[in-house]
């Protein structure tokens, strides 16, 4: 089955990033990436009575720390649009009962911080809404216990694994501003080469992302050199080197300018085996490290490709495989933007 | 907290209804809508192992029926905007798989048919693609064992419940055509008045209906009488009277002008306590009788508000109450376009 028809989206409007928000826990604190969080939870419960009560205060803290970033309060947003990876999203929808706008519940697993993005930019690109927040969670307590195995049994972990991170992100997007703007977009198709490991999601995954990396550059008609870097959600070490061996299959060219969130969030010391998973993976490292560079611009161009693995102890008790998507989103930095908002963020921070 | 931003889009461009698709189960075609029903299972297995293989064969029939309908095929839709109340959506993603184009995967719960019709309406709108297949199904057999209890078990039902509907509906939506069109949607805040009976959902959901019907006529400045015909998703007998009177509270008329789509898919014979519900409730109905009456201009406004729960076991055994949202459709059937498409449907089918 040849896909023939367009799934890109062209933002031609301005859809700013306006401010983001992070919170994660700490074994994410102690990563590479430190010197970009600054916001953490003082233990896996945050004051609640249980880690999925947790998780949605993650998300909660998010969002009002990336409203604070662009100076705007709860009645200022159109709509939260959100997803996360338990049973009926309920961190997200339990979060969203907490403010004054209306709520876009999705679900694309570890890919829903593009997606969120995705359908925040169709949004401020309507021209409909002036400010909307995308965002999402996930909490290795509250996710490994509902997709694998409960935490007390102590599972052996297999060297394919993956570690769900802790933590949530969330962008405001607005319709005037300055710094980074959604350019571009591509809904990923559901893609699945028969993978049933529930520990080897990087290799589930793989395929998922070459199919919306090549869907991108064919629809935009541009090749991969048009982006100063690429960025994969939660690959880890093992999905990211699969991704650059089909990459090369297909001409395309993914090397110093392609890294993974997964293998960038943890210290690559064994412990954490392929590295970090979960929605919270690339929500994090999306709203930290890549969009600093962004606003910093050391990135001009960048491809923000999450992935999700469409897992569920339903399907794999009744013997399925693992489909998995991946969504894209094309950010670009403009230098006459870049200019005004470096001295703003002096004034304001 | 009051909400003072606009939730409410207005669709300028043409977003049309190119056809829908229905199939549902032998309970639904036993009710008061079977002159439109014409697409039924045989049994709840539907030829499958389990339920919820049956039930992503009910979404797939629906998506196939509606671009039979359309004079399309899977190569022609840019995208399915689809979600089902199965943890992880498993029924749209396995399903979507067998299609050669994006995904959007969305959760509101028992509202996911409107949400997904006004992201496909943004879509069109946006004039980004062509064609989308907005979509959504529930299982009785699935969905009760998923949110209740075993279905073994034989629980005796309280004089409050409803029935999950065993059915499914999807819409294509184009840029070209004739026929109804999407001319504003309104989505919904994330409303909890208190209630956690999982037994009486109508009670927990008319609140965010009132609450969207409010917000959907302020944000546009009409009034209630602008509409021809009114329905809710899945009150039951007992939301849609709870519903009438918390209109009636904040002055807004809801009389003959209304109807819910649960009170009407089954017959009034008190098998079924407060009628149907499940995201295939709205789904099946929109897509048949509100659909047709549109097609053939008796209704020419039509305001469609799907409701839904977001109710999770996992947070009703944190002794958390049901949140609910309503995201609200405006649809609206132009005279000129009408006799073009009785025509032209003379031709056709």
């Amino acid at each position: 089955m040849k896909s023939q028809k367009t799934h890109t989206i062209r933002f031609e409007n301005n859809c700013y990033i306006a401010a983001t928000g992070v919170v994660c826990g700490n074994k994410e604190r102690e990563g590479p990436l430190k010197p970009y969080l600054t916001k953490f939870i003082k233990d896996d419960k945050e004051n609640q009575k249980t880690y999925e009560k947790a998780e949605r205060e993650l998300l909660i803290t998010a969002i009002k720390n990336a409203l604070k970033h662009a100076n705007l309060k709860g009645e200022n947003l159109n709509a939260i649009i959100s997803g996360d990876l338990l049973n009926q999203i309920i961190s997200s929808t339990f979060a969203a009962r907490e403010f004054p706008c209306a709520h876009i519940g999705l679900y694309s697993a570890c890919a829903t911080m593009a997606e969120s993005l995705l359908v925040g930019a169709m949004l401020i690109n309507n021209k409909s809404f002036e400010n909307v927040a995308c965002a999402t969670s996930s909490h290795f307590s509250s996710v490994e216990r509902q997709y694998r195995y409960p935490l007390e049994l102590g599972v052996q972990r297999t060297p394919t694994s993956q570690w769900t991170v802790t933590g949530a992100g969330a962008t405001i997007l607005s319709n005037s501003g300055t710094g980074p703007k959604i350019v571009s977009g591509t809904f990923g198709r559901v893609v699945d080469f028969g993978v049933n490991d529930v520990n080897n999601m990087g290799a589930a995954m793989a395929p998922a992302a070459i199919n919306t990396i090549e869907k991108h550059l064919t629809d935009l008609s541009v090749d991969i050199d048009y982006y100063d870097m690429i960025f994969t959600g939660d690959l880890g070490f093992l999905g990211k080197d699969i991704l650059k061996d089909l990459a090369a299959e297909k001409g395309i060219k993914l090397d110093d300018n392609y890294n993974d969130c997964g293998a960038m969030i943890y210290k690559d010391d064994k412990k954490h085996f392929q590295g970090g998973s979960g929605a919270g993976c690339s929500a994090v490292v999306f709203n930290s490290y890549i969009y600093e560079n962004l606003l910093e611009g050391k990135f001009k161009r960048v491809l923000f490709l999450a992935t999700g693995a469409l897992l569920s102890k339903l399907t794999a008790f009744q013997g399925e495989t693992i489909p998995c998507i991946c969504h894209g989103v094309g950010i670009e930095r403009f230098e006459k933007d870049a200019a005004l908002e470096v001295k703003k963020r002096g004034q304001k921070r």
